[in-house]
């Protein structure tokens, strides 16, 4: 089978989400709201989602492993959030004022994750770590933030930098580099080069921000002591170690990479699973930190560090369904997080084991539930760092991705890590590796020739 | 009847919320997700809301003119908005892919605006000021942002400046100087001193970005000219004009601000009320502009002017429940908007009045269904500006607007601008004059010993 075969099958079961699409893109520049929801030829339209399946506008069923960015950990719309919604609607969706529902959720993180001394919710993970940078700057009275390269906080203007190969040159226009001084980045998972970087911004470094697995630049954990090296770092250096668990918080384990990786952070992050699929960031740190931000303690603007908030911060859809999610999750964490981060071992190792036995150069990184494939380019061996993820052959992964789409109704978003969610199982796996036989049998992703065309 | 009275009233009805709070500042900085909604002497913790209603857990009423920072204009849950969010949330309340819904939303957005030639939802305003400002530099390639002096875009770094009295010092410890070089104020309503300080920096000005009505600053509509002086100036000089309708679009009317003022923005931002009270943010535009952003057209990053989206941006629940405000709006737009610009007339005339017969100088500023009183100290007689606003006495409109809520149930968040909703009706503007009149009536607003003493 050839790829033009796949293509022709995408093509020939999404005619209405083809025009739909047609439609998008007189509405939205691309025809989407998020850059990496496009892909080619024209992504399929989403009509509603269940469990664990997408279902587009042509009726469709997809088995979901991006899981609205992998916010959704129980699957779509589980039970316990839809029952704790469905009461909530009927009694306000949206207060403006302190409420009952978001001092529970608060009080239920900071049970589960201690070093939440003092939690400030925000509606998006981009508005968090802006916040974040500016707490740290705060308190040191410094200006330069490290940042990894490739490191992913969102599309805040401070951290919008080193996100997209090639690394060095700006993200595009529209920032200005005058207002992009301040931020240093170090390569992850490289301890002796980071702390070089590191050293010679020493005096100004207000903080070391940091994903413990670095998600969209590519599904990378960190190696062991990289961490916790850099924590050092910074507390040696009165700069502050903030850590971004918005893909890994509730995630990789129901105390977050924190506790997985014994860390210490000064402030840390959250988003995604913590509002239960509902819009939400949070910032969380030590209490001598987000009391700069105190309006009470800090009444004159000059002695008070400026976060949000945001009209709908901690509004009462997005609180109970983050605490419906939360208490799901203590009361059933053994067998949740057994259930899934066994999904995301036994996918690995199949999917490594497929490509290994068809002697296509492939590695699959993640860990716990989170996986990703890297079709390599016969250079480098390994893929940590996320130029390495950069070197390897995105065009076999878009392939292989749109394959599984086309002709197995599995979806991954092209190019990005896949997530499971309770609402997967064995069978899932199953239907994966043979999804992924078929289409390594098929052909498609020995072609070197296809490599550099485009379609 | 003196004020410690009213606040002993409030005490004594709002146990249970005091012993909320104090849980609720063990988990956030000054027991708030947003500085604004602290008040002294606590804030009471809301349990539900209904229709002009909201209820705290005490289990008190009080009628809602804060309507969740405006946002809610047809009132708490109204019937459109639960049937449409119902029927959503067993179908998915995140999806993060491209689907109908948002389609659906977007298109009737671009009928009712038609200068939204296309759009980006985001998940909050700030998002979507933090975007147009940098779409505007992207088209420009020149740096300089102006803005209004107490112009309120969001939290967002780049626009975080000369919001707050004293307006020249910088909004608090975590912001770099650096950083901030690029924006210059405008004080408002003054078109020449706008104009010669545009001048000084107009060969690098990228855009002018304004809110047609000063909101949070003190809700003081543009007077006639000015945004159009404005506009000419940026049309002029090759730079972009953005208007700032979060607060005003679906609002001051079905067509925004825009209509009203026959305004011809090459950008414009929505939230709020398009959002039908969940999350939301929007950047609407010109197409050769907003194509500047588009993943399709510009693959390459050193192309793309980078901007969100967002995990939860264009989410099923949001759209749905945008779609349904909007749709019964237009299908009701001259009763509703009739109906809450003669209540936002009537309450406006009605307390200037009751003031007045008083010998209480207020004035009562505001258009539509927007309106605020400001109590002056005697110097300006007009309020203008935001310095006229941050020269006014707070410290009366906080007493008069905590006498609303400790003695009559009637709810302004403190020192904030009302907002009628088609909840409302003309019983409540009787009810807000009988109060106004009572408090009067008290002498609390008459005493100027009281006036700088804090309680």
């Amino acid at each position: 089978m050839q790829f033009i075969e796949y293509q022709r099958n995408y093509e020939n079961k999404t005619r209405k989400s083809k025009r739909w699409y047609s439609r998008s893109a007189r509405v939205f520049a691309g025809g989407v709201n998020h850059n990496i929801r496009f892909f080619e030829p024209y992504p399929f339209v989403t009509d509603a989602a269940k469990g664990r399946y997408l279902f587009d506008v042509d009726g469709n069923r997809y088995t979901d492993y991006w899981m609205g960015h992998w916010a959704l950990i129980l699957g779509h719309s589980p039970k316990p959030v839809v029952k704790a919604l469905s009461e909530q609607i009927k009694n306000g969706i949206l207060f403006g004022t302190v409420n009952d529902v978001s001092i529970e959720l608060g009080e239920l993180i900071q049970k589960l994750m201690p070093r939440a001394e003092h939690i400030r919710f925000s509606n998006t993970g981009a508005e968090a770590t802006m916040y974040a940078v500016r707490l740290a700057r705060a308190k040191t009275g410094k200006r330069v933030i490290a940042k990894v390269i490739g490191g992913w906080h969102g599309f805040n203007t401070t951290l919008m930098q080193t996100v997209n190969y090639p690394f060095e040159a700006q993200e595009g226009p529209g920032l200005v580099d005058d207002e992009s001084q301040f931020i240093e980045s170090i390569p992850f998972n490289d301890l002796d080069r980071s702390l070089k970087v590191l050293e010679t911004v020493r005096d100004d470094l207000a903080c070391i921000i940091i994903e413990p697995l670095l998600g969209s630049a590519g599904c990378i954990p960190a190696v062991d002591g990289y961490l916790q090296g850099l924590q050092e770092f910074a507390a040696k250096n009165d700069s502050l170690f903030i850590l971004d668990e918005i893909v890994t918080g509730f995630r990789l384990s129901l105390r977050g990479a924190t506790s997985i990786y014994k860390l210490e952070p000064d402030i840390f992050t959250i988003g995604k699973i913590v509002g239960g699929g509902m819009p939400i960031g949070a910032v969380c740190g030590k209490k001598e930190i987000m009391s700069l931000a105190d309006p009470v303690l800090k009444k004159e603007k000059e002695l008070r560090c400026a976060i949000g908030g945001g009209t709908f911060s901690a509004n009462p859809m997005t609180m109970n369904a983050g605490l419906a999610t939360l208490n799901y999750l203590k009361e059933n964490s053994n067998r949740i997080y057994t259930k899934i981060n066994k999904l995301g071992n036994d996918a690995r190792s199949g999917i490594a084991k497929i490509f290994s036995e068809a002697k296509v150069d492939v590695r699959v990184t993640g860990t716990g539930s989170l996986y990703l494939m890297h079709f390599l380019n016969g250079g480098a061996n390994n893929v940590s760092t996320a130029t390495d993820v950069a070197m390897s052959n995105k065009e076999l992964l878009r392939k292989y991705h749109l394959a599984l789409i086309a002709k197995h109704g599995i979806f991954f978003l092209p190019l990005k890590m896949g997530a499971f969610s309770d609402a997967h199982d064995d069978r899932d796996v199953k239907n994966l590796l043979a999804a992924t036989r078929s289409i390594v049998d098929s052909g498609i992703l020995h072609n070197k020739d296809s490599v550099t065309k485009e379609i």
